[in-house]
Protein backbone atom coordinates (compact mmCIF):
# COMPACT_ATOMS: atom_id res chain seq x y z
CA UNK A 1 0.00 0.00 0.00
CA UNK A 2 2.82 2.70 1.00
CA UNK A 3 5.19 2.65 -1.82
CA UNK A 4 8.12 3.41 0.41
CA UNK A 5 9.55 2.60 3.89
CA UNK A 6 6.69 3.27 6.70
CA UNK A 7 6.64 2.31 9.98
CA UNK A 8 2.74 1.59 10.80
CA UNK A 9 0.92 0.32 14.07
CA UNK A 10 -2.51 -1.49 13.24
CA UNK A 11 -4.72 -2.20 16.01
CA UNK A 12 -6.77 -6.03 16.06
CA UNK A 13 -9.63 -4.05 14.51
CA UNK A 14 -8.08 -3.11 11.23
CA UNK A 15 -7.36 0.53 11.76
CA UNK A 16 -3.74 2.00 11.71
CA UNK A 17 -0.74 4.31 11.67
CA UNK A 18 1.50 5.31 9.63
CA UNK A 19 5.08 7.02 9.79
CA UNK A 20 7.53 7.52 6.63
CA UNK A 21 10.37 6.46 7.87
CA UNK A 22 13.99 8.38 7.83
CA UNK A 23 16.22 6.21 8.83
CA UNK A 24 16.08 2.84 11.57
CA UNK A 25 18.10 3.87 14.63
CA UNK A 26 17.69 0.67 16.97
CA UNK A 27 16.00 -2.50 16.81
CA UNK A 28 16.24 -4.77 19.16
CA UNK A 29 14.56 -7.53 21.30
CA UNK A 30 15.31 -7.61 24.95
CA UNK A 31 13.83 -10.26 27.58
CA UNK A 32 10.81 -8.39 27.72
CA UNK A 33 9.70 -6.80 24.37
CA UNK A 34 11.07 -5.56 21.09
CA UNK A 35 12.18 -1.95 20.64
CA UNK A 36 12.36 0.10 18.34
CA UNK A 37 13.93 3.50 17.34
CA UNK A 38 13.03 5.72 13.79
CA UNK A 39 13.65 8.46 12.79
CA UNK A 40 10.53 9.84 10.61
CA UNK A 41 9.84 12.83 8.32
CA UNK A 42 7.13 14.25 10.32
CA UNK A 43 7.57 13.14 13.82
CA UNK A 44 10.94 13.33 14.56
CA UNK A 45 12.28 10.20 16.51
CA UNK A 46 9.34 7.24 17.64
CA UNK A 47 10.15 4.87 20.14
CA UNK A 48 8.20 1.27 19.59
CA UNK A 49 7.51 -1.09 21.96
CA UNK A 50 6.57 -4.67 20.68
CA UNK A 51 5.40 -2.54 17.50
CA UNK A 52 3.38 0.39 19.14
CA UNK A 53 4.21 3.70 18.99
CA UNK A 54 5.17 4.82 22.75
CA UNK A 55 6.16 8.45 21.99
CA UNK A 56 7.45 10.90 18.66
CA UNK A 57 9.78 14.03 19.66
CA UNK A 58 7.17 15.72 17.82
CA UNK A 59 4.11 15.17 20.51
CA UNK A 60 5.72 13.75 23.80
CA UNK A 61 5.41 16.85 25.32
CA UNK A 62 1.82 16.46 25.34
CA UNK A 63 1.81 12.81 27.17
CA UNK A 64 4.50 14.36 29.52
CA UNK A 65 2.66 17.41 30.81
CA UNK A 66 -0.15 15.99 31.42
CA UNK A 67 0.96 12.49 33.19
CA UNK A 68 3.07 14.57 35.66
CA UNK A 69 1.97 18.45 35.89
CA UNK A 70 -1.62 17.33 36.87
CA UNK A 71 -0.53 15.10 39.93
CA UNK A 72 2.46 17.60 40.52
CA UNK A 73 0.53 20.53 41.14
CA UNK A 74 -2.58 19.04 42.75
CA UNK A 75 -0.35 17.84 45.32
CA UNK A 76 0.18 20.73 47.86
CA UNK A 77 4.21 19.60 48.22
CA UNK A 78 5.83 16.93 46.65
CA UNK A 79 8.85 15.80 47.78
CA UNK A 80 9.08 12.08 46.98
CA UNK A 81 7.65 11.07 43.62
CA UNK A 82 8.16 7.43 42.08
CA UNK A 83 8.08 6.75 38.44
CA UNK A 84 6.63 3.11 37.52
CA UNK A 85 7.96 2.28 33.52
CA UNK A 86 8.40 5.14 31.63
CA UNK A 87 11.96 4.07 30.44
CA UNK A 88 12.41 6.94 27.82
CA UNK A 89 12.57 9.34 30.47
CA UNK A 90 10.30 11.86 29.58
CA UNK A 91 8.43 11.26 32.61
CA UNK A 92 11.29 11.66 35.19
CA UNK A 93 12.51 14.84 33.02
CA UNK A 94 9.37 16.78 33.71
CA UNK A 95 9.11 15.53 37.68
CA UNK A 96 12.63 17.26 37.94
CA UNK A 97 11.52 20.46 36.53
CA UNK A 98 9.25 20.67 40.10
CA UNK A 99 11.85 22.67 42.77
CA UNK A 100 9.64 21.07 45.61
CA UNK A 101 10.54 17.18 44.33
CA UNK A 102 13.93 16.06 46.80
CA UNK A 103 13.94 12.58 45.01
CA UNK A 104 12.87 10.81 41.96
CA UNK A 105 12.65 7.03 42.41
CA UNK A 106 11.95 5.62 38.72
CA UNK A 107 11.87 1.96 38.32
CA UNK A 108 12.10 0.62 34.68
CA UNK A 109 12.16 -2.85 33.91
CA UNK A 110 13.95 -3.19 30.15
CA UNK A 111 17.57 -1.90 30.12
CA UNK A 112 16.99 -2.22 27.14
CA UNK A 113 14.31 1.08 26.62
CA UNK A 114 16.31 3.02 28.44
CA UNK A 115 20.06 2.62 27.11
CA UNK A 116 18.53 2.93 23.43
CA UNK A 117 16.31 6.46 24.58
CA UNK A 118 19.56 7.52 26.34
CA UNK A 119 21.44 7.18 22.68
CA UNK A 120 19.16 7.82 20.33
CA UNK A 121 16.09 10.06 22.17
CA UNK A 122 18.12 12.55 23.79
CA UNK A 123 14.75 15.10 23.95
CA UNK A 124 13.54 13.17 26.86
CA UNK A 125 16.32 10.61 28.04
CA UNK A 126 19.01 13.23 28.68
CA UNK A 127 18.05 13.58 32.33
CA UNK A 128 18.91 9.27 32.64
CA UNK A 129 22.54 10.01 31.89
CA UNK A 130 22.54 10.98 35.74
CA UNK A 131 20.73 13.50 38.22
CA UNK A 132 21.26 14.41 41.62
CA UNK A 133 17.64 13.71 42.45
CA UNK A 134 16.76 10.71 40.39
CA UNK A 135 17.74 7.60 41.58
CA UNK A 136 16.51 5.03 38.38
CA UNK A 137 16.92 1.55 39.21
CA UNK A 138 16.27 -1.48 36.61
CA UNK A 139 14.00 -3.60 38.12
CA UNK A 140 10.77 -4.95 38.17
CA UNK A 141 8.04 -2.14 39.36
CA UNK A 142 6.17 -4.52 40.92
CA UNK A 143 8.38 -6.09 43.24
CA UNK A 144 9.84 -2.67 44.16
CA UNK A 145 6.59 -1.46 44.92
CA UNK A 146 5.26 -4.89 47.12
CA UNK A 147 9.02 -4.49 49.29
CA UNK A 148 10.13 -0.99 49.10
CA UNK A 149 10.00 0.49 52.92
CA UNK A 150 9.96 4.32 51.10
CA UNK A 151 6.89 6.51 51.18
CA UNK A 152 5.90 8.81 48.48
CA UNK A 153 3.96 12.00 47.32
CA UNK A 154 3.27 11.03 44.04
CA UNK A 155 3.33 8.19 41.56
CA UNK A 156 3.39 7.61 38.17
CA UNK A 157 2.08 5.03 36.65
CA UNK A 158 3.94 5.41 33.06
CA UNK A 159 3.56 1.76 31.44
CA UNK A 160 2.93 0.50 28.22
CA UNK A 161 -0.21 -1.22 27.15
CA UNK A 162 -1.53 -4.34 29.04
CA UNK A 163 0.03 -6.85 27.17
CA UNK A 164 3.63 -8.35 27.54
CA UNK A 165 5.56 -6.82 31.21
CA UNK A 166 2.96 -4.16 31.75
CA UNK A 167 -0.40 -6.39 32.58
CA UNK A 168 0.11 -6.44 35.92
CA UNK A 169 0.49 -2.71 36.40
CA UNK A 170 -3.35 -3.08 35.90
CA UNK A 171 -4.29 -5.57 38.52
CA UNK A 172 -6.01 -5.63 42.28
CA UNK A 173 -2.14 -6.35 43.64
CA UNK A 174 -0.22 -3.97 42.34
CA UNK A 175 -2.39 -0.99 43.33
CA UNK A 176 -3.03 -2.31 46.99
CA UNK A 177 0.84 -1.62 47.18
CA UNK A 178 0.74 1.44 45.64
CA UNK A 179 -1.94 1.98 48.30
CA UNK A 180 0.10 1.40 50.85
CA UNK A 181 3.31 3.32 50.20
CA UNK A 182 1.74 6.39 49.36
CA UNK A 183 1.19 9.23 51.95
CA UNK A 184 -2.51 9.97 53.21
CA UNK A 185 -2.12 12.85 50.75
CA UNK A 186 -0.92 10.99 47.76
CA UNK A 187 -1.77 10.52 44.40
CA UNK A 188 -1.54 7.83 41.94
CA UNK A 189 -1.84 9.12 37.91
CA UNK A 190 -1.73 5.78 35.74
CA UNK A 191 -1.31 5.28 31.54
CA UNK A 192 -5.28 5.04 31.55
CA UNK A 193 -5.59 3.68 27.53
CA UNK A 194 -7.76 4.87 24.84
CA UNK A 195 -11.72 5.47 25.68
CA UNK A 196 -12.89 4.46 22.35
CA UNK A 197 -10.37 1.33 21.48
CA UNK A 198 -10.00 0.13 25.52
CA UNK A 199 -13.02 1.33 27.26
CA UNK A 200 -13.34 -2.49 28.62
CA UNK A 201 -9.41 -1.75 29.89
CA UNK A 202 -10.58 1.51 31.35
CA UNK A 203 -13.67 -0.19 32.67
CA UNK A 204 -11.58 -2.62 34.47
CA UNK A 205 -8.28 0.00 35.73
CA UNK A 206 -11.48 1.80 37.11
CA UNK A 207 -12.85 -0.84 38.83
CA UNK A 208 -9.37 -1.60 40.76
CA UNK A 209 -9.31 1.82 41.54
CA UNK A 210 -12.20 2.56 42.67
CA UNK A 211 -11.81 -0.70 45.15
CA UNK A 212 -8.43 0.28 46.38
CA UNK A 213 -8.87 4.20 46.54
CA UNK A 214 -10.99 6.57 48.35
CA UNK A 215 -11.48 8.79 45.13
CA UNK A 216 -11.24 7.60 41.53
CA UNK A 217 -11.11 9.91 38.53
CA UNK A 218 -10.33 10.03 35.23
CA UNK A 219 -8.77 12.60 32.83
CA UNK A 220 -8.26 12.68 29.05
CA UNK A 221 -5.41 14.56 26.80
CA UNK A 222 -5.14 14.18 22.93
CA UNK A 223 -1.77 12.55 21.86
CA UNK A 224 -1.22 13.07 18.11
CA UNK A 225 0.39 9.27 17.67
CA UNK A 226 -1.71 7.23 19.74
CA UNK A 227 -4.79 5.24 17.56
CA UNK A 228 -7.28 8.02 17.70
CA UNK A 229 -5.58 10.69 19.42
CA UNK A 230 -8.11 10.47 22.67
CA UNK A 231 -6.20 9.06 25.50
CA UNK A 232 -6.46 8.93 29.55
CA UNK A 233 -4.95 9.21 32.42
CA UNK A 234 -6.33 7.92 35.90
CA UNK A 235 -6.06 9.18 38.75
CA UNK A 236 -6.81 8.44 42.23
CA UNK A 237 -6.01 9.86 45.72
CA UNK A 238 -6.88 9.09 49.53
CA UNK A 239 -7.78 12.12 49.74
CA UNK A 240 -7.10 15.12 47.37
CA UNK A 241 -9.18 16.40 44.64
CA UNK A 242 -7.88 16.50 40.84
CA UNK A 243 -8.05 20.01 41.26
CA UNK A 244 -9.51 21.93 44.41
CA UNK A 245 -7.12 23.88 45.74
CA UNK A 246 -5.12 24.23 42.62
CA UNK A 247 -4.36 28.09 41.64
CA UNK A 248 -2.97 29.42 38.61
CA UNK A 249 -1.07 31.54 40.70
CA UNK A 250 0.82 28.35 41.90
CA UNK A 251 1.67 27.64 38.38
CA UNK A 252 2.97 30.79 37.82
CA UNK A 253 4.86 30.79 40.93
CA UNK A 254 6.54 27.66 39.66
CA UNK A 255 8.33 29.94 36.69
CA UNK A 256 7.67 26.74 34.50
CA UNK A 257 6.61 27.15 30.44
CA UNK A 258 4.82 24.15 28.68
CA UNK A 259 3.52 23.67 25.66
CA UNK A 260 0.67 21.84 26.54
CA UNK A 261 -0.34 22.06 30.26
CA UNK A 262 -2.48 25.10 31.98
CA UNK A 263 -4.60 25.26 34.99
CA UNK A 264 -7.59 25.88 32.35
CA UNK A 265 -6.45 22.39 30.57
CA UNK A 266 -5.67 20.51 33.92
CA UNK A 267 -9.17 21.21 34.81
CA UNK A 268 -11.14 20.61 31.40
CA UNK A 269 -9.43 17.32 31.54
CA UNK A 270 -11.59 16.11 34.11
CA UNK A 271 -14.45 16.86 31.58
CA UNK A 272 -15.48 13.64 29.98
CA UNK A 273 -17.50 13.07 27.13
CA UNK A 274 -20.76 11.30 27.51
CA UNK A 275 -19.64 7.88 26.14
CA UNK A 276 -17.10 7.74 28.73
CA UNK A 277 -19.21 9.04 31.85
CA UNK A 278 -21.64 5.89 30.88
CA UNK A 279 -19.07 3.25 30.77
CA UNK A 280 -17.71 4.29 33.82
CA UNK A 281 -21.00 5.03 35.97
CA UNK A 282 -19.99 4.54 39.32
CA UNK A 283 -16.74 4.14 39.17
CA UNK A 284 -15.14 7.46 38.85
CA UNK A 285 -16.12 10.69 40.72
CA UNK A 286 -15.81 13.13 37.67
CA UNK B 1 3.03 -2.57 3.77
CA UNK B 2 -0.84 -3.51 4.22
CA UNK B 3 -1.51 -7.20 2.86
CA UNK B 4 -4.93 -6.88 2.21
CA UNK B 5 -6.97 -4.15 1.16
CA UNK B 6 -6.89 -0.76 3.00
CA UNK B 7 -7.78 2.77 2.09
CA UNK B 8 -5.48 5.17 3.46
CA UNK B 9 -5.16 9.20 4.27
CA UNK B 10 -1.68 10.47 3.60
CA UNK B 11 -0.62 13.73 4.41
CA UNK B 12 1.66 15.84 3.47
CA UNK B 13 4.35 15.12 6.03
CA UNK B 14 4.73 11.83 6.06
CA UNK B 15 1.67 10.79 8.01
CA UNK B 16 -1.03 8.59 7.53
CA UNK B 17 -4.15 6.10 9.13
CA UNK B 18 -5.17 3.63 7.61
CA UNK B 19 -8.75 1.36 7.81
CA UNK B 20 -8.98 -2.04 6.45
CA UNK B 21 -11.74 -2.13 3.58
CA UNK B 22 -14.95 -4.94 3.71
CA UNK B 23 -16.07 -3.33 0.30
CA UNK B 24 -16.11 -0.46 -1.83
CA UNK B 25 -19.70 0.94 -1.66
CA UNK B 26 -19.59 3.65 -4.26
CA UNK B 27 -16.51 5.59 -6.09
CA UNK B 28 -17.13 8.88 -7.75
CA UNK B 29 -15.61 11.98 -9.38
CA UNK B 30 -18.14 14.96 -9.25
CA UNK B 31 -17.34 18.11 -10.91
CA UNK B 32 -15.62 19.67 -7.60
CA UNK B 33 -13.76 16.13 -5.73
CA UNK B 34 -13.84 12.50 -5.73
CA UNK B 35 -16.08 10.70 -3.49
CA UNK B 36 -15.53 7.77 -2.01
CA UNK B 37 -17.85 5.65 0.78
CA UNK B 38 -16.42 2.30 1.97
CA UNK B 39 -17.19 -0.02 4.64
CA UNK B 40 -14.45 -0.65 6.95
CA UNK B 41 -14.52 -3.13 9.32
CA UNK B 42 -13.11 -1.01 12.17
CA UNK B 43 -15.17 2.34 11.84
CA UNK B 44 -18.13 1.30 9.83
CA UNK B 45 -19.06 2.73 6.43
CA UNK B 46 -16.34 5.52 5.82
CA UNK B 47 -16.99 8.73 3.38
CA UNK B 48 -13.89 10.28 1.83
CA UNK B 49 -13.45 13.50 -0.53
CA UNK B 50 -10.12 13.52 -2.30
CA UNK B 51 -9.40 10.68 -0.23
CA UNK B 52 -9.47 12.65 2.77
CA UNK B 53 -11.58 10.91 5.83
CA UNK B 54 -14.73 13.38 5.91
CA UNK B 55 -16.61 10.83 8.49
CA UNK B 56 -17.21 7.35 9.79
CA UNK B 57 -20.31 5.84 11.14
CA UNK B 58 -18.27 5.04 14.45
CA UNK B 59 -17.18 8.67 15.66
CA UNK B 60 -19.57 10.81 13.52
CA UNK B 61 -21.29 11.48 17.01
CA UNK B 62 -18.56 13.29 17.98
CA UNK B 63 -17.71 15.55 14.91
CA UNK B 64 -22.05 16.36 14.71
CA UNK B 65 -22.64 16.90 18.57
CA UNK B 66 -19.80 19.71 18.93
CA UNK B 67 -20.11 21.46 15.58
CA UNK B 68 -24.12 21.39 16.26
CA UNK B 69 -24.76 21.83 20.40
CA UNK B 70 -22.31 24.14 21.19
CA UNK B 71 -23.92 27.33 18.88
CA UNK B 72 -27.43 25.81 19.42
CA UNK B 73 -27.21 25.61 23.29
CA UNK B 74 -25.31 29.35 23.36
CA UNK B 75 -28.33 30.81 21.62
CA UNK B 76 -30.51 31.47 23.42
CA UNK B 77 -33.53 30.62 21.18
CA UNK B 78 -32.19 29.17 17.76
CA UNK B 79 -35.03 29.26 15.05
CA UNK B 80 -33.45 29.80 11.47
CA UNK B 81 -30.33 27.77 11.48
CA UNK B 82 -28.21 27.82 8.08
CA UNK B 83 -26.28 24.79 7.27
CA UNK B 84 -23.28 25.24 4.91
CA UNK B 85 -22.09 22.10 3.04
CA UNK B 86 -21.94 19.01 5.36
CA UNK B 87 -23.55 17.16 2.81
CA UNK B 88 -23.54 13.71 4.67
CA UNK B 89 -26.28 15.16 6.70
CA UNK B 90 -25.57 14.82 10.20
CA UNK B 91 -24.97 18.35 11.32
CA UNK B 92 -28.53 19.19 9.66
CA UNK B 93 -29.57 16.09 11.76
CA UNK B 94 -28.78 17.44 14.92
CA UNK B 95 -29.97 21.07 14.12
CA UNK B 96 -33.22 19.55 13.57
CA UNK B 97 -33.77 17.70 17.00
CA UNK B 98 -33.87 20.99 18.62
CA UNK B 99 -37.78 21.60 19.54
CA UNK B 100 -37.03 25.34 18.94
CA UNK B 101 -35.74 25.28 15.71
CA UNK B 102 -38.37 26.03 12.93
CA UNK B 103 -35.84 25.99 9.57
CA UNK B 104 -32.96 24.51 9.17
CA UNK B 105 -31.11 25.88 5.16
CA UNK B 106 -28.56 23.87 4.19
CA UNK B 107 -26.53 24.44 1.38
CA UNK B 108 -24.14 21.63 -0.19
CA UNK B 109 -22.44 22.62 -3.37
CA UNK B 110 -21.77 18.82 -4.32
CA UNK B 111 -25.07 16.68 -5.09
CA UNK B 112 -22.67 13.62 -5.55
CA UNK B 113 -21.85 13.82 -1.71
CA UNK B 114 -25.70 14.21 -0.55
CA UNK B 115 -27.11 11.62 -2.80
CA UNK B 116 -24.33 8.90 -2.12
CA UNK B 117 -24.85 9.57 1.60
CA UNK B 118 -28.42 9.12 1.02
CA UNK B 119 -27.94 5.57 -0.83
CA UNK B 120 -25.26 4.36 1.52
CA UNK B 121 -24.98 6.36 4.60
CA UNK B 122 -28.30 6.63 6.03
CA UNK B 123 -27.10 7.12 9.54
CA UNK B 124 -26.86 10.83 8.86
CA UNK B 125 -28.77 11.11 5.74
CA UNK B 126 -31.76 9.94 6.74
CA UNK B 127 -33.10 13.29 7.31
CA UNK B 128 -31.72 14.73 3.88
CA UNK B 129 -34.61 12.22 1.96
CA UNK B 130 -37.33 14.69 3.53
CA UNK B 131 -38.26 16.89 6.79
CA UNK B 132 -41.03 19.30 6.76
CA UNK B 133 -38.42 21.89 8.79
CA UNK B 134 -34.96 21.63 6.03
CA UNK B 135 -34.43 23.69 3.24
CA UNK B 136 -32.16 21.64 1.09
CA UNK B 137 -30.05 22.98 -1.61
CA UNK B 138 -27.54 21.90 -3.90
CA UNK B 139 -25.49 25.30 -4.72
CA UNK B 140 -22.36 27.42 -4.11
CA UNK B 141 -22.79 28.38 -0.46
CA UNK B 142 -20.31 31.50 -1.15
CA UNK B 143 -23.54 32.80 -3.78
CA UNK B 144 -26.32 31.50 -1.13
CA UNK B 145 -24.68 33.95 1.49
CA UNK B 146 -24.00 37.15 -1.24
CA UNK B 147 -27.77 36.98 -2.08
CA UNK B 148 -30.04 35.63 0.28
CA UNK B 149 -32.09 38.10 2.09
CA UNK B 150 -33.09 35.51 4.90
CA UNK B 151 -31.22 36.13 8.25
CA UNK B 152 -30.57 33.42 10.42
CA UNK B 153 -29.79 32.64 14.41
CA UNK B 154 -26.66 29.98 14.11
CA UNK B 155 -24.77 29.62 11.10
CA UNK B 156 -22.70 26.31 10.70
CA UNK B 157 -19.94 25.87 8.09
CA UNK B 158 -19.45 22.23 7.95
CA UNK B 159 -16.81 22.31 5.03
CA UNK B 160 -14.09 20.33 3.75
CA UNK B 161 -10.42 21.00 4.35
CA UNK B 162 -9.42 24.37 2.64
CA UNK B 163 -8.44 22.59 -0.57
CA UNK B 164 -10.27 22.38 -3.63
CA UNK B 165 -14.26 23.71 -3.57
CA UNK B 166 -14.27 25.00 0.42
CA UNK B 167 -11.02 27.06 -0.26
CA UNK B 168 -13.15 30.42 -0.61
CA UNK B 169 -14.95 29.28 2.63
CA UNK B 170 -12.04 30.01 4.87
CA UNK B 171 -11.52 34.09 2.98
CA UNK B 172 -12.61 36.99 4.32
CA UNK B 173 -15.21 37.81 1.78
CA UNK B 174 -17.35 34.47 3.05
CA UNK B 175 -17.53 36.06 6.81
CA UNK B 176 -18.50 39.79 5.79
CA UNK B 177 -21.28 38.29 4.05
CA UNK B 178 -21.87 35.71 6.98
CA UNK B 179 -21.89 38.78 9.25
CA UNK B 180 -24.10 40.53 6.93
CA UNK B 181 -27.05 37.44 7.11
CA UNK B 182 -26.38 36.86 11.24
CA UNK B 183 -28.87 38.32 13.73
CA UNK B 184 -27.46 40.58 16.41
CA UNK B 185 -27.08 37.91 19.17
CA UNK B 186 -26.44 35.22 16.03
CA UNK B 187 -23.17 32.70 16.44
CA UNK B 188 -21.31 31.08 13.40
CA UNK B 189 -19.64 28.10 14.05
CA UNK B 190 -16.80 26.50 11.64
CA UNK B 191 -14.90 23.69 10.64
CA UNK B 192 -11.50 24.41 12.05
CA UNK B 193 -8.83 22.13 10.85
CA UNK B 194 -6.22 20.51 13.22
CA UNK B 195 -3.93 22.62 15.57
CA UNK B 196 -1.23 20.26 15.05
CA UNK B 197 -1.13 19.79 11.22
CA UNK B 198 -2.59 23.20 10.39
CA UNK B 199 -1.89 25.56 12.98
CA UNK B 200 -1.06 27.98 9.68
CA UNK B 201 -4.62 27.80 8.53
CA UNK B 202 -6.11 27.67 11.86
CA UNK B 203 -4.33 31.55 12.67
CA UNK B 204 -5.32 32.46 8.93
CA UNK B 205 -9.40 31.43 9.79
CA UNK B 206 -8.99 33.45 12.86
CA UNK B 207 -7.04 36.42 11.93
CA UNK B 208 -10.54 36.66 9.20
CA UNK B 209 -12.81 35.64 12.07
CA UNK B 210 -11.01 38.49 14.53
CA UNK B 211 -11.38 41.34 11.55
CA UNK B 212 -15.14 40.31 10.62
CA UNK B 213 -16.73 39.65 14.25
CA UNK B 214 -16.80 41.08 17.76
CA UNK B 215 -15.70 37.90 19.15
CA UNK B 216 -14.14 35.00 17.92
CA UNK B 217 -12.79 31.75 19.88
CA UNK B 218 -12.01 28.37 18.97
CA UNK B 219 -12.73 25.44 21.01
CA UNK B 220 -11.38 21.54 20.46
CA UNK B 221 -12.94 18.27 20.35
CA UNK B 222 -11.76 14.59 19.79
CA UNK B 223 -12.03 13.06 16.23
CA UNK B 224 -10.85 9.36 15.98
CA UNK B 225 -10.78 9.49 12.11
CA UNK B 226 -8.87 12.76 11.76
CA UNK B 227 -5.03 12.77 11.77
CA UNK B 228 -3.95 13.16 15.37
CA UNK B 229 -7.06 13.15 16.83
CA UNK B 230 -7.38 16.74 18.25
CA UNK B 231 -9.52 19.00 15.75
CA UNK B 232 -11.29 22.25 16.15
CA UNK B 233 -13.97 24.42 15.70
CA UNK B 234 -14.09 28.08 15.32
CA UNK B 235 -16.85 30.32 17.20
CA UNK B 236 -17.53 33.67 16.39
CA UNK B 237 -20.45 36.10 17.30
CA UNK B 238 -21.52 39.48 17.15
CA UNK B 239 -22.43 39.73 20.91
CA UNK B 240 -22.64 36.24 22.52
CA UNK B 241 -19.93 34.65 24.65
CA UNK B 242 -19.48 30.69 23.64
CA UNK B 243 -20.95 29.84 27.41
CA UNK B 244 -21.93 32.77 29.72
CA UNK B 245 -25.69 31.62 30.25
CA UNK B 246 -25.17 27.69 29.53
CA UNK B 247 -27.32 25.87 32.35
CA UNK B 248 -27.07 22.03 32.78
CA UNK B 249 -31.18 22.36 33.35
CA UNK B 250 -31.14 23.78 29.70
CA UNK B 251 -29.91 20.97 28.03
CA UNK B 252 -31.53 18.39 30.91
CA UNK B 253 -35.16 20.22 29.79
CA UNK B 254 -34.04 19.55 26.20
CA UNK B 255 -34.70 15.72 26.60
CA UNK B 256 -31.77 15.38 24.05
CA UNK B 257 -29.03 12.44 24.96
CA UNK B 258 -25.54 12.88 23.49
CA UNK B 259 -23.24 10.07 23.20
CA UNK B 260 -20.36 12.90 23.17
CA UNK B 261 -21.96 16.55 24.05
CA UNK B 262 -22.69 17.83 27.68
CA UNK B 263 -22.19 20.89 29.44
CA UNK B 264 -18.95 20.27 30.84
CA UNK B 265 -17.39 19.28 27.73
CA UNK B 266 -19.26 22.19 26.01
CA UNK B 267 -17.20 24.59 28.82
CA UNK B 268 -14.01 22.51 28.63
CA UNK B 269 -13.78 22.58 24.84
CA UNK B 270 -12.38 25.96 25.11
CA UNK B 271 -9.83 25.30 27.16
CA UNK B 272 -6.66 24.81 25.00
CA UNK B 273 -3.43 23.60 25.20
CA UNK B 274 -0.32 26.21 25.56
CA UNK B 275 1.31 25.64 22.09
CA UNK B 276 -2.80 26.57 20.71
CA UNK B 277 -3.02 29.92 22.62
CA UNK B 278 0.25 30.79 21.80
CA UNK B 279 -0.62 30.17 18.09
CA UNK B 280 -3.33 32.15 18.41
CA UNK B 281 -2.31 34.62 20.26
CA UNK B 282 -4.18 38.21 19.64
CA UNK B 283 -6.80 36.79 17.58
CA UNK B 284 -9.17 34.79 20.40
CA UNK B 285 -11.29 35.85 23.20
CA UNK B 286 -10.34 32.14 24.99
Amino acid sequence: MFSDIWIQEKNDEGFALGFKVKETLFSGKSEFQTVDIVDTYSHGKVLLNDGLVMLSERDEFAYHDMITHVPLFTHPNPKNVLVIGGGDGGTAREVLRHESVEKCVMVEIDKMVVDSCIEYIPMTSQVLKGHPKLELRIEDGLKYVSETTEKFDVIIVDSTDPIGPATPLFGEAFYKDIHKILVDDGIVVSQGESPYYNADVQKSLLSVLNSTFENSYIYNFSNLTYPGGLWSFTFASKSLHPYNGLETQKVKNSKLNFKYYNTDIHRSAFSLPSFMKENLEGLIKN
